[in-house]
C-alpha cells in the first residue's frame, strides 16, 4: 500500500488514534477492499442493503437521497474523506439511504459487517472510536433538534436542509417545487421564492430548472 | 439472583436474544452491580461524568433536565425498564444530561464502562445488541427531524417536547414560563396559553404553579 493512502487510513474514523505498528498489524489480520472509481461509477444505491463499510479516502463523490416520501431529491457533495452511513449497519433497517456517484476519481477503502465486528472483538481503539462516531452523532443530532423555532423563512430552509443533508457544509442541490418546499416549512410560496432571490442576489443560491443550488449550505447559516 | 430478575436482565437491551447459559457464563466473568433505591435518592445528577452503564429493571424514577441554558426544566416519569443514557459514555462530552431521581422503589443493575468493553469485545450478540441500540436512537432522531414543519401551535409544542425528552409516551411535566415557551416555538403568549386551555379541558395538561404537567405526552399527539 502506498503510504500517503496508509496515513489516511491513520487518520479515518475507526483508525485514528493507532499507531502505525498497530494498524499494521490490523491489516495483517482484517481484509481490506480497496477500489477506485471513475466518473459516475455508483459505489452503492438507496435502499440496497448496508452490510459493508465504507470510507472514502479521496475524491469526489455525490450522494444522492429521494425522500422515501417522494417530495423531493437532495443532492449532496463531497471532496473530503468520509464515511459512508456507518450508522445504517445496524438499527431496524439496515439499508442506504443515499446512492452514491462518482463525480471525480475516487479511491475507497470497506470491509464487510464481519470484518468490522472481527474489529470490534479484538481492537481496544477501533472498538472506543466505533463508539464514539455513533455517540457523537446522538449528540449532533440532539443539539440540531434541540434549537428554538426558526423564525424567519431563511431560517426555515437552512433548517430543512440541514435536517435532512449528511453534512450541514458544502454544496447541496435540492429538487422540489417551490409550492412543496413552502408547504414543508409551513411558509407561502412567494415568502420562499423572494428568500430564495435574496440569496440568489448575494451570490449564494443559484435555481436551475426546478434545482435549488446551493453553493455551501454553512455559507446560508450565517 | 433471584429468576425474575434474571429473566428481566435477559430481556434488557444489551442482553437480549442470550441463551440463560450464555447470560450464565457473561455472569460468571463480568462484574454487575445491583443497587436498590428508596423515595429521593438520587441515581446520578445532571452533569456528572457518565462512565457506567446503568439499567432500571423495575421501580419509578424521574429524569429532570436543566436546560443548558436555563429556559426550562423538563421531567419524565418513568415506570418500566430503560436504559440510563448508554450513549452519554462516549462522544466530546460524557456526561449525564439528566438527574435520577427515585419515586418508588427501584431496582437497577449497572457496570463501568470498562466493564462494558469487556463485554463488546468477548460477547458477540450483547456487541450486536449495543451497535443496534445505538444506530436504532439515530434512525429515530432522523425521522423526527424529517418531519414537516408544525402546523398548528399544539403541533408545536408537542414537536418541542418530543425533541427535547427521551421519551416520547409518559408523563412530563415543564418548568417553563409561558412567554419563553411562546418565544421558543414562535407563536404568541396567547395562543399558547389557549391551546394549553384546549388540553386542559380535555383533561390531558394541568397547570400547576408555573408547571405544565402532561399526563402522557404520547396522547398529545393524537
Amino acid at each position: 500500500m502506498e503510504s500517503t493512502m496508509y496515513n489516511q487510513l491513520l487518520m479515518s474514523p475507526l483508525f485514528t488514534g493507532l499507531t502505525t505498528g498497530e494498524l499494521t498489524e490490523i491489516l495483517a489480520h482484517i481484509h481490506l477492499d480497496f477500489n477506485t472509481y471513475e466518473r459516475n461509477d455508483v459505489i452503492v444505491l438507496q435502499d440496497d442493503r448496508c452490510d459493508r463499510l465504507t470510507y472514502v479516502l479521496r475524491g469526489k463523490v455525490k450522494a444522492e437521497m429521494i425522500d422515501p416520501r417522494h417530495r423531493f431529491v437532495l443532492t449532496e457533495v463531497f471532496d473530503k474523506p468520509f464515511l459512508i452511513e456507518a450508522y445504517n449497519m445496524y438499527g431496524m433497517k439496515q439499508a442506504y439511504e443515499h446512492t452514491y456517484v462518482i463525480v471525480e476519481k475516487t479511491n475507497t477503502v470497506s470491509m464487510t459487517k464481519q470484518e468490522f465486528h472481527s474489529i470490534l472483538m479484538n481492537y481496544r481503539i477501533p472498538r472506543i472510536n466505533a463508539m464514539n462516531l455513533l455517540c457523537a452523532q446522538i449528540h449532533r443530532m440532539q443539539k440540531m433538534m434541540r434549537e428554538c423555532e426558526a423564525e424567519t423563512v431563511e431560517r426555515k430552509i437552512v433548517q430543512f436542509l440541514r435536517h435532512n443533508a449528511l453534512s450541514c457544509k458544502g454544496e447541496k442541490e435540492l429538487k422540489m417545487k417551490m409550492e412543496d418546499l413552502a408547504d414543508y416549512i409551513k411558509e407561502t410560496r412567494l415568502n420562499v421564492s423572494m428568500a430564495l432571490r435574496r440569496w440568489n442576489e448575494a451570490g449564494l443560491v443559484e435555481q436551475q430548472r426546478g434545482v435549488i443550488v446551493i453553493k455551501d449550505l454553512g455559507m446560508l447559516e450565517k
